[in-house]
């Protein structure tokens, strides 16, 4: 009791908490898998030809790998909902043999239930993706596929950020008739990616103490990564960074990458982190910090690396945003700064 | 010829005088209105139903504006392809009811090229929006759309993304049964644009000199005008930008915005616009710099806004983005960068 009344005045021991409780949420999910097989029968039922996703913030990154899992895995064509066309402009779609996949924690966000709602109207099947059984979100959609990561209560989301790259996964491997093999391990891995990630994450915070300027990159399905790393430190370190797949980086933001520039690449063993690989060899002439997380980092000759378990690409991501969140959190610890309260932040978020 | 001599040798004369022939070049491309409707007319025999779009860079705003005219004005679902899930994954889509656009100003990016070209084998109706007639890119796809901007000599895309813009426009104008009647007046109406913004933003470039956190915000429709102003800084002002939409900011990055941000909001009158202006309101008390830039600008209270005359939000894009252009312009030669010779830029970009 006297530890827990410690850790609750450390800065961020919420959001420890709840990186540290990540391997624990992965087996809870994977354990469900015959409730998310059943459900991707009622999908494959309806044998959607189109799949769009609709989400904000966090959850907008686990939407981007959730595309490229379904053009990849389930060669489908995919989307990610501009919820302005419904819910500012009021158009309609023809949504006929499309699924849309909502993906929210909370479930709560006004446009996303309001585009969820009239998807359904205009014939779209609807699956929602979220932490929250009860939801608005839940209450509007044909489906819902829980990512049961229990409550969350710092405001920076993490663990129901994997979760849901996790639900997604055995949501559309379980399409492809898969049995979600590959992520079976992902509980023992992500203990031992947390263990090997605590040292060269302080050393690495350490080092990005006095950065402003900050690039994450990735490609494939580690385009998602570069995402949320990027959204996790502007909203807990104050850092302005933004994310680049590694092809975009080289059609002209790279005129921005110079001495006083770090970069965060993702790269983990397979095409995408080759690809991020090659355009890190691009750019070191410009002098940049290179700081690299993922289980091909060693490859990138980084000033830090991160180095993680090596698993098939597609799963990669429910791993490779383990180091940094935890960045975030030393960083904003480094900085002086509570990541349990950054300014002006709420934990749900309403838009319209 | 005296005069031309002197100019060639100004820094960014190259990107100055692309910028001021955009009014000439909208006009040649609204003469083009037969074509385009010939063009629409063979894609509405095929009756598509999900449009894709792909491109890189400047161009990939031009397709997110076209992705918000497809889902708003056509009432199609649309998303933006991932070209990794092809080129480096080699995953292969069923693509029939699916139209393809791909949009590249020089038509020769390989991974453009081979998505385009896989696209057409995977049932995809495809079409190259392209400003270079003979390229690599049109010789894949079953129809062109030439953006007819001319050359583009300086390496920053300025004429070239809004003649993209503008033919996207005509385009789906055209898909459903329009003569392009609301792009009519946009010569006339960036003459006016261009003349109007000159002096505030020499001053806004002043103020913004020693500026190193930017952030662009818009939303709907002046979503792709937020990302443009922000690459286009990046690669001419080598400020490290990032673009968000009006609802995407408070969810996480707020927090990053202080009274060391500046932020450039994109406002026309509309509803994307408004929304805009209420997410302005929502950022106000925490002491950012704002600038505003469009028809709507006068109602964010800026602290340096620049008026654009009054258009329809579809096609305010096309006039919201040469205020941003002369300000990439501007602010790079405050900072005494040449911005027809950004560091590490090609104009022709490679990826794969």
């Amino acid at each position: 009791m006297k530890a827990e009344a410690a850790s609750a005045t450390t800065a961020g021991s919420l959001m420890a908490d709840e990186i540290a409780a990540q391997p624990a949420v992965f087996r809870t999910l994977l354990a469900a898998g015959p409730e998310i097989r059943a459900l991707a029968g009622d999908i494959t039922r309806r044998r959607p030809r189109f799949v769009l996703f609709a989400a904000r913030g966090s959850s907008d990154h686990a939407a981007l790998y959730g595309k490229y899992l379904v053009e990849t895995l389930l060669g489908l064509p995919a989307g990610l909902v501009s919820p302005s066309t419904t819910t500012l402009y009021g158009a309609r779609q023809d949504l006929r043999d499309v699924l849309l996949v909502t993906v929210s924690q909370s479930g709560g966000s006004p446009d996303l239930v309001e585009v969820a709602a009239t998807a359904r109207d205009q014939g779209a099947l609807t699956v929602a993706v979220t932490n929250t059984e009860g939801s608005d979100l839940v209450s509007v959609t044909d489906a819902a596929l829980s990512v049961r990561a229990g409550a969350e209560r710092a405001v920076a989301a993490t663990k129901t950020y994997t979760a849901t790259l996790l639900a997604l996964y055995l949501l559309v491997d379980a399409l492809r008739g898969g049995h979600g093999e590959r992520a079976e391990p992902l509980g023992d891995l992500a203990d031992e990616a947390l263990a090997g990630a605590a040292a060269p994450v302080v050393d690495l915070a350490s080092r990005l103490r006095f950065a402003d300027r900050l690039l994450t990159v990735g490609r494939g399905y580690s385009s998602a990564t570069a995402g949320e790393a990027a959204l996790k430190l502007a909203e807990t370190s104050y850092l302005l960074t933004r994310a680049y797949s590694a092809a975009d980086l080289l059609h002209g933001p790279v005129a921005a990458v110079d001495a006083d520039t770090a970069l965060l690449a993702v790269t983990s063993v397979g095409p995408g982190g080759t690809s991020t690989l090659e355009t890190l060899e691009a750019v070191r002439e410009r002098g940049p910090f290179v700081a690299a997380i993922g289980s091909a980092s060693a490859s990138a000759a980084p000033d830090v690396g991160v180095a993680l378990p090596a698993t098939p690409e597609e799963v990669a991501p429910v791993l490779e945003v383990l180091p940094a969140q935890l960045l975030a959190l030393e960083l904003a610890r480094a900085r002086g700064v509570d990541p349990d309260r950054p300014r002006g932040l709420n934990k749900v978020t309403r838009t319209r």
